[in-house]
């Protein structure tokens, strides 16, 4: 099995490599878009399972919208239409006829949803809705990357509806924290959060919430976003609703949405030269037990103590023996170091001997022989070590990338040489912003809550500002 | 909450009006498309994940393939092209420009995954790749129906590739047991299975095998087929392998879906003019808990003992106690009814002076006052026969609707009076099965295991012939 690319070589080419030899996911024929191997869906639907419930056990129920919109309805909001409709794929033929009017590939839901909304919504007993979908969607982009960003991508999109604003206000606030909370508790990937600036809210929105992460090369990641939108859908769509007090009333709105490119960030959160490194929580197999098998010889004894390893774990951990015998137990440790599986026991002739097993862990690749009968504690204790463990090292990782700085010259400097999130002073104002962005490709990734008060913005000078972190992103 | 049309009355509108007024689905602005509100896709969940274990169980991986298919690759296999190229939507413009190729929305996506098992399948060491995904397809009708026919739906495909012909005959047959099995243990729905004859399997097949269901109108649905698709891919696209000695050799394969559409069988088996009637083990809901409220009276009381009544049932049942103040408790027991949740236990004021409470069953009617301490018991027992319960009469009325005949006037007769599955004999020539089909609209759903041997054909009276079931279809 040949290496992968070194980080240090080529991040960039790593990352491809890795996310194609673990068998992830491949390169379609059609330009752009990707296929989902089952290494790479089945991480993807273990974020799904999380998620779900996440969502379920905050009030909310799934549904399913139709993938194709009427070109006509994504013109009704007028951001929205200039934000996405570059971007859409259209249908013209079905049938084996023309179209009277040309039909999108939803680049995301809020048109379709909106105009059921208006059937769905007279009352405030009505109110509020608060519906998920799972669904596929298309975006036509120029640059594409496994996971990352493809043509055609898997995601959950959030549709609420609410009687008022403070409500729908919550709402966007709310869902923020699950992905935070899911970020860090699942993917053990820690992350800043806050409002996007104008120039970088969600066509449509009044305002955008977003996480996010960093990723090993110092490049952010935009990893989840919530959108209050306020009544620019309701009026668009025209939904209003009787109050209690009989009067008339546009619905506030809040949208929702994390992606399948969460499976890249993943990657590019805790993975290392010889492959992914997976947090217990997702990881499809948690542990592999390679039995170290002899060509040409009597391997039963091995067969038989792993078996016997594996019994009690079963229910327990996701848990698989890779008893293959036309590979080698080396050519198996590396596989599964590429897939990332959280530990692997061996266990061969001296092993059977002495009674005990070696237990590797993926992370820090520590190797402890332990006694066979001790080896199911064991491995259990090492997985709810491993889960805290990435998250400490990631934030570890985050923090040291975050940097603060005064001037636009160290800005600039700062961004240049080490990337990562840098916290500088900023007024506000869109032509800074936008000059920042035109002098080094960085913009700024979210307005923290919490964001430090300024007495003069980096790039004019002028006062109040706020210090924001500056990054290039994914 | 006004009634719904009754089934004697017109069952095509009975079944509309029940699937929008429970709130299942509804129409979508573009023309034959669906939505699928939250209650249908609770349905709908719970079977996916149903068949998803039973998918897995049975070695197989879920994977995510591209929605766009360039027009190109559905040509490659003449009868695939013939089938699906006329209910094809084309997208022709993407990122605001014109198509070099145009590209169509998979109405199945055998072409896009034999395109990429060509790049993965090089040695018998490969093989099998045993993979399913769940996806939605889109296929042009002129005649649509929620759930049951729509221009768009969703549902799972699996796709195998196998060294030998009998591995991939027996996995197009297993698959087809797993479905009868999840349609008869989930849905309480009893079918025949098969083979498809000529004129009605799979573009693309080899073999198509068949379970079909006889809903309440006589009608017949094919409610999930497995496909025997030799090499007939693997040849379009030139998938071959190295077998053990050495030698190339083309693939074997197969294919299966279910779809949506299976709400709507399950609507179609088991509902009445009340609404619907759901198995327990597909409910989203299995017990309803309603307390019997008085308006401008001190409740406190009944809904005590009605949150007291849940509680032993929560972890082990899906419960809701039905609390809302601003419709009545008979409207409720309506939209419950409505809405096919198994088991309701009403608690009222004078439940509460006799320790009681009133446990009433949705598929029969029958109501028992069971004392307050025994409630979880009765109500976990009861939920236990209600589903074979349902199988049972389900079971009992497709046999009454299995009718034996000889001659094709017989044949025309029993179809015209009394409609479901007419047995006749039948000598396996197209030009008979086609002459059925224009005189009396029914088709041959499947071609039995055990067939029964018959010396003339009820059409052109020659022989050998085989007894086969015709039936008028979805």
């Amino acid at each position: 099995m040949a290496k992968i690319t070194k980080r240090d070589q080529d991040y960039s080419q790593w990352y491809v490599d890795l996310v194609t030899r673990a068998e992830m996911a491949d390169y379609a024929p059609v330009k752009g878009c990707m296929v989902i191997r089952p290494w790479g869906y089945a991480i993807w639907e273990r974020m799904q399972r999380a998620l779900d419930d996440m969502f379920k056990a905050t009030g909310h129920e799934n549904a399913y919208f139709p993938l194709l919109i009427p070109e006509s309805f994504l013109k009704k909001e007028a951001e929205h239409v200039e934000g996405f409709a570059p971007e859409c794929a259209v249908v013209t033929h079905g049938g084996g006829k023309k179209l009277e009017e040309p039909l999108v590939i939803r680049p995301t839901s809020e048109t379709i949803i909106w105009a059921m909304y208006k059937k769905w919504i007279q009352s405030w007993r009505d109110l509020p809705l608060l519906y998920n979908q799972w669904a596929n969607v298309l975006r036509w982009e120029m640059r594409t990357r496994l996971f990352l960003r493809t043509t055609e991508f898997l995601w959950q999109e959030g549709h609420t509806a609410h009687a008022t604003a403070k409500e729908a206000q919550e709402e966007a606030e709310r869902m923020l924290g699950v992905y935070r909370t899911f970020a860090e508790d699942w993917m053990a990937m820690p992350v800043l959060s806050g409002a996007k600036t104008d120039a970088e809210k969600f066509a449509g929105a009044v305002t955008t919430y977003t996480i996010e992460g960093l990723m090993q090369d110092g490049r952010a990641l935009q990893a989840g976003t919530s959108h209050y939108l306020g009544q620019n859908f309701a009026k668009a769509f025209d939904v209003q609703f009787q109050n209690r007090e009989g009067e008339n009333q546009y619905v506030y709105a809040t949208s929702w949405g994390v992606s399948s490119r969460l499976v890249g960030a993943l990657v590019m959160t805790h993975a290392d030269d010889a492959g992914l490194v997976l947090p217990p929580k997702l990881a499809p197999l948690e542990v592999v037990i390679v039995p170290i098998l002899k060509a040409d010889a009597d391997n039963s004894a091995i067969l038989t103590a792993a078996t016997r390893l594996a019994e009690p774990l079963e229910d327990r951990v996701r848990i698989k023996v890779d008893d293959r015998d036309n590979v080698s137990p080396g050519w198996k440790f590396n596989e599964w170091e590429l897939k990332g599986v959280p530990v692997r026991i061996e266990i061969g002739p001296k092993d059977l001997e002495k009674g005990q097993a070696v237990v590797v862990r993926r992370d820090t690749g520590e190797k402890t022989p332990v006694d066979q009968g001790q080896v199911a504690v064991h491995v259990q204790d090492l997985l709810a070590a491993i889960q805290p463990a990435l998250l400490e090292k990631a934030r570890r990782r985050l923090e040291a990338g975050c940097r603060s700085v005064d001037s636009f010259d160290d800005l600039k400097a700062t961004l240049e040489a080490d990337g990562g999130f840098v916290f500088a002073p900023w007024c506000g104002e869109a032509e800074c912003e936008a000059r920042v962005q035109e002098e080094t490709k960085a913009t700024i990734r979210c307005i923290p809550d919490d964001a430090e008060p300024c007495e003069a913005c980096a790039v004019c000078g002028k006062g109040p500002a706020t210090r924001v972190p500056f990054a290039k992103a994914y």
